[in-house]
C-alpha cells in the first residue's frame, strides 16, 4: 500500500498523467472512463460505509480503500481533455464547464481527494473501525467539495 | 504495492467479498458498478499498451498496473448476484447466462485474472518495459479467456 501512497503523495502526477494520455483516448471515451472511475469509486464508498454501518469486515474495507486509492491516482486529470466540457458522441456527462477555467482550484480539489483516499487506505490497513470511520468522513467531504462546485445535478 | 499482490494472491477473498456486499447492492446498480469496473481497467490497460507501443513512461505504466491489480482484488464476484443475468432497469448486461450456471470455471478465470494483475504491477513496479510487456500479454489472454466463453457480442 505505502508504494501507491507515495504516488499519490506526489501531487505532480496526475498533472504528468494529463499531458501524455489525453492525446491519445476519444473525448466521448474520456467521458465514458471518468464516469466508470467514479462509478466504481461509488461501489467501493458504499461497501466501506456498509462495513461501518454494520459489521466491521477488515478485508473488504481494505481491499476497498486500495480501489479507491488506485483510482485517485491513476492520473484522472487525463480524462478532462478538451471536447469533454459537455455531452458528446452517446456520452452525457455531468461536470459544469467551470471546471475547465478553473485548473488551479481542480487541482487544489483533486490532491485532496488524493490525500483523503491515502489516508484511508492507511486507516484501513491498520484494521481499526475508528480510523477508518474518521478517514470516510474526511475523503467523503473532498468527493462533496468538488461535486458541489463542479458537478451539475442531472 | 505487495499488500495488493497478497490480498489478491489469496484467490479466496473474491468469493468472501462476494457473499457479504451482494445483498446491499441493487441488480441494476450490480451491472452497472461491474461495468465500470471493467471500463475503467480497460482505461488502464491502453495506457499501457500506448506505452509500450510509444515511449516507455514507468509512473504511468505503475499507476495504471496498480489501478488493475485493485480492481481485480475488489471483490467482482459481488456484481455478478442473481438477477444480475440480464438486462434490468436501464442497465444492458453483455454476459452470457451460462456464467451464473459454471462457478468453478469462472471462479478459475477470475483467479488467473487476479493472479496475472499481480504479475503485471509487480513488472511495472520494476520498471522493466521487457517484463511489463511479457506480463501484459499475459493478463490480456487471461481477459481474452473470459470474454471468449461469457461475454456475449452486443
Amino acid at each position: 500500500m505505502h508504494k501507491i501512497a507515495t504516488l499519490i503523495a506526489s501531487g505532480a502526477i496526475a498533472l504528468t498523467l494529463a499531458a501524455s494520455a489525453s492525446a491519445q483516448v476519444k473525448p466521448e471515451d474520456q467521458i465514458k472512463y471518468r464516469k466508470a472511475a467514479y462509478s466504481f469509486t461509488s461501489w467501493n464508498m458504499g461497501k466501506i460505509k456498509a462495513s461501518l454501518d454494520g459489521t466491521y469486515d477488515a478485508a473488504q474495507v481494505k481491499a476497498a480503500a486500495n480501489a479507491i486509492a488506485a483510482v485517485a491516482g491513476s492520473g484522472l486529470g487525463a480524462l478532462f481533455g478538451p471536447g469533454t466540457e459537455k455531452a458528446i458522441g452517446d456520452q452525457k456527462t455531468a461536470v459544469k464547464p467551470e471546471l475547465f477555467q478553473k485548473g488551479a482550484e481542480v487541482g487544489k480539489l483533486a490532491g485532496d481527494f488524493a490525500t483523503a483516499a491515502a489516508a484511508l487506505a492507511k486507516a484501513a490497513e491498520s484494521g481499526d473501525a475508528a480510523q477508518v470511520k474518521s478517514a470516510f468522513g474526511q475523503i467523503g467531504q473532498t468527493c462533496k467539495a468538488c461535486h458541489d462546485q463542479f458537478k451539475s445535478r442531472n
